[in-house]
């Protein structure tokens, strides 16, 4: 199957072989000052023009689904050398409006502030938006971020999963706030400052942070060999 | 996309229209007496006629993807009210040798002898094999299998998995057996006790077996308040 694809940025009209029937679509978290947010864009020409979208195309006939999303990513967004993992395929049969497709989900989970985002390919936006702030999206694309979010959800509560969003020495705080966010519940504090310092993850820098308005806290880092140990193992973090 | 199929009973032939260059493949475990197989088929026509396979096939237009893998192994094996839970997509370029296939993999753990396995559609024979015992498979449905036999072993030590493949009345022995067969791995007897006992997940039924040639072990259940916390919040279970 033939695609015509306009690139925004020169105009220039591409024609070329793309696999019938299956697309893919990547959700992408970026998590910031304690704000977990989803990376959409809004397509510049096509049957949805200017709705968002989550960032996803066609795949071509020659590149494995692996690199088409990653591919697509860069395309759309700018965002390169990303580890994204695939979700799954979703399928029902009237997910699309003109047509049987099939589109693969990719996933990944970023700190905000280490990349640009730029739209391009045959995106005219690219942009950030707070999960509770997510517009309607085209498709079954809101079906495809909530297993999406309730997927990441069950993870951290699994494994030291989104702990490397935090800076290198952070406080207890801030670790609760990430929780937070992503669980988008409240945490009792002392509970949460108890469970977490029992799984003798955390390392007590002895440090206390510097120039804040509040009582300054003290600076934790991950301990290698437990963070190393727990990722593979797993754990039960029941708050 | 137009496909032409030959009922193997009946000689058949059926024209129907399916999803291009998607298909499904399902790896099912089947368990019991302490030895894991998974099931394969033979189809009777095709590029790759007589080599065993996943049991697979295409998507219909109007049917949604979960649906299709329902259908097919059901058609296939004669295997229906399974519980299929999709593993992932897999896409690299050549996988597939007439063409750019994307096949979407479904997986499943039964107790072996409550399913009748009867060939049927395209297959010829649908037979158990012992996981060692595997022959080669058509296309990439080895790595298929390999991939979903890992997923399988990282699950069982991190939620009570499998757990419904004893019987209901059953020794430490053929639990210890259970784990064995699935991470094809020996187990240390007085430390899995030790560990399987402490998780409380086992109530003793002040009984022994009967009519054994060995001598009698004690009869355990589950204790189903536990089982279903842990099925909910995992746990980790290190030998």
């Amino acid at each position: 199957m033939k695609k015509k694809l306009i690139e925004q940025a020169t105009g220039t009209e591409t024609e070329f072989s793309v696999v019938p029937s299956v697309t893919i679509d990547c959700v992408i978290f970026g998590f910031q000052d304690g704000v977990l947010e989803i990376l959409l864009v809004k397509h510049a020409s096509g049957i949805k023009e200017g709705e968002w979208a989550l960032p996803g195309g066609w795949i071509s006939e020659k590149e494995s689904i692996d690199d088409a999303a990653h591919r697509l990513l860069k395309e759309l967004t700018g965002l390169n050398n990303i580890y994204l993992e695939q979700l799954k395929a979703f399928g029902n049969p009237d997910r699309f409006p003109l047509g049987r497709v099939i589109t693969i989900g990719y996933n990944a989970l970023i700190k905000k502030d280490e990349y640009i985002v730029e739209p391009g390919f045959t995106a005219s936006e690219a942009e950030w938006y707070k999960i509770k702030e997510v517009p309607d999206l085209i498709y079954d694309h809101s079906k495809i971020l909530d297993f999406s979010l309730q997927r990441l959800r069950r993870r951290v509560r699994q494994a030291p999963i989104g702990f490397n969003l935090l800076p290198e020495k952070f406080t207890l705080l801030q670790l609760q706030q990430l929780y937070e966010e992503i669980l988008d519940i409240k945490l009792d504090k002392p509970n949460f400052r108890r469970k977490i310092l029992k799984m003798k993850l955390l390392t007590n820098l002895n440090e206390k942070e510097k120039d804040v308005a509040h009582r300054a806290a003290k600076l934790y880092s991950f301990d290698d060999e437990i963070y190393r140990k727990l990722t593979e193992k797993g754990f039960n973090f029941e708050f």
